[in-house]
């Protein structure tokens, strides 16, 4: 028997998170039966999808059950195993429940080189997030030399690398981020042409006027609401939006009205196109091969939030979705 | 000279295009200069997109001039040439003016073969509109056998043949349309399973419930506004919607608001798409080719309203706008 301490879902969440729709608990995991392994999480990665997975809302993937322990893109240690594909002591990367210890069947979850990044790493620059943003820049937003591309979460954990890909195909890259540090870092580090705050800017359309003075041709979309409607009205003929989240709307109880007129989509011959990564690990390889190619060359940065403790998830979930973080967020766990 | 009657923009419309944005005149045309020909007007196709170009919004096409005729795609015949391309007798297809006669440097003009089908449907079932559903629904809508399209103006000159070319390519195809009799016909004659009439079901929504029950996985959207907001909520994973029209939205003064919970697209992985059929006249031999042939096999129906008389263009293009037509609408002129 092994304890591991586990964050279960409590109640559901009606408008903004809140503390009390995470529950901490001690349980007793028994020995890995026939084809289990038993699982240490090291790091645990925290991203804005899991907001609409604590609803009941139809999604992409189905809800967090209640009064049972979420579930996250993890890096663990095999401790125990019953399974032949896994060893005491691998390295492993896949779902693991917010939890110390998780058992396992295996299923989803495959081993990783330790020695090539940090662990942490592997959910972030190297991992899920990284690329989602290889995909929607690669095969949706595909910007051409000289074009304009924008990236609503400029520093975001996807934000980062897709402006940066935008940036290495030769687009001109505007953002937007939370804070000055964030927008000083997004120019600084990760080569944006600009960057603007969105939270002390009153206005999106102006900034996006004062900065992207030839209109824009590539929308790469994580945040939706009022940034995306100010976006949508200045894309470009032909312009293409990759939609990968809407983390300002996923608190909304009333659901925001989309940007108006639409005809636009007509005028301007858009695509706009939803993608959800997971629909695309066939690419996996290609996108190690470029992108892990770009980090050993050091033609990549990347930035992260390492919050120390399984304990602080839920706090630090709330900070992600208000945007208190920098870069990927994930938690240390144990 | 010859005395040419035309029709010209008076006024940009505030709303609802009016009588008095038209105003109907005489001219004298002198003789063709070096290069030009003379054509005479047979028949001039009416088509929704001509109301955005009536005000001054930024568009695809330019907008029409105030107090120079409207122009539009037409039938004519040549009746005088100063041009080595074209002979006195030729039937010609391209953009002419809303008049009896029109001058022009024949560039985007050319000559038809007007025993291959009647004058007017080279307007039609053998033109833009048909060639606007072939592309449409081969390049984007891309239905599989058993898949689910809605055609949003199930019967309107583009909507008719769209509907039918889902049809045989084994999807099945539900539409709407303004009256029973136009649902009936595109039920009868076109093939489509199902189709609800627009101006006496309450709810678009429940009209979808009852008739998509699988949902839907592709959808031709000519019409926007509410009717579009119910299909793009219904739309199932991986969905797509060529965006060809939006017409109930060309008279409105403040713009509609866009479909509520934009995170939809990505939930679902939506592709919408934007087109103008312009954009892709390289593809027409193609369109030609295989459409032709249906009409040849009589595997393609065709539905066409003709109105007598260039005086009567304005009064039928605001009856096109509230969808009084039925089917492909071209004036006979002269």
């Amino acid at each position: 028997m092994t304890d591991a301490m586990q964050v279960v879902l409590a109640k559901r969440p009606a408008g903004d998170v809140t503390a009390d729709c995470f529950r901490q608990e001690t349980v007793k995991l028994p020995a890995p039966r026939d084809g289990e392994i038993l699982v240490r999480t090291r790091f645990l990665s925290l991203d804005p999808y899991m907001r609409p997975r604590m609803t009941e809302m139809r999604s992409y993937t189905p809800p967090f059950e209640l009064e049972k322990p979420l579930t996250g893109g993890s890096v663990g240690e095999v401790v125990e195993s019953n399974n032949p594909r896994f060893a005491r002591g691998d390295a492993v990367i896949g779902m693991l429940n917010w939890a110390t210890h998780t058992l396992h069947d295996g299923r989803g979850l495959r081993k990783i080189d330790p020695s090539i990044a940090p662990l942490s790493a592997h959910l972030g620059v190297l991992g899920m997030p990284s690329f989602t943003a290889w995909y929607g820049m690669k095969q949706i937003c595909k910007p051409k030399a000289g074009e304009t591309v924008f990236v609503s979460a400029a520093t975001g954990a996807v934000g980062q690398v897709a402006g940066q890909l935008a940036k290495l195909a030769g687009a001109r890259v505007v953002g937007c981020a939370g804070d000055d540090d964030k927008c000083a870092w997004a120019m600084r580090e990760a080569g944006y042409d600009a960057c603007f705050n969105h939270k002390t800017e009153r206005e999106p359309g102006a900034a996006l006027d004062r900065l992207c003075p030839q209109g824009i041709d590539a929308d790469f979309e994580n945040v939706g609401g009022r940034i995306f409607h100010a976006v949508f009205e200045r894309l470009n003929n032909f312009g293409r939006v990759a939609f990968c989240g809407a983390i300002s709307e996923y608190q909304d109880q009333k659901p925001m009205a989309g940007p108006p007129k639409m005809f636009t989509i007509v005028q301007r011959r858009l695509t706009i196109q939803g993608f959800i990564i997971s629909d695309h690990i066939s690419s996996m390889g290609d996108f190690i091969s470029e992108v892990g190619g770009l980090l050993k060359a050091g033609k990549l940065k990347s930035r992260e939030t390492v919050v120390e403790g399984l304990a602080r998830a839920p706090e630090a979930f709330m900070g992600l979705l208000r945007g208190a973080n920098f870069g990927k967020l994930v938690v240390k766990v144990g």
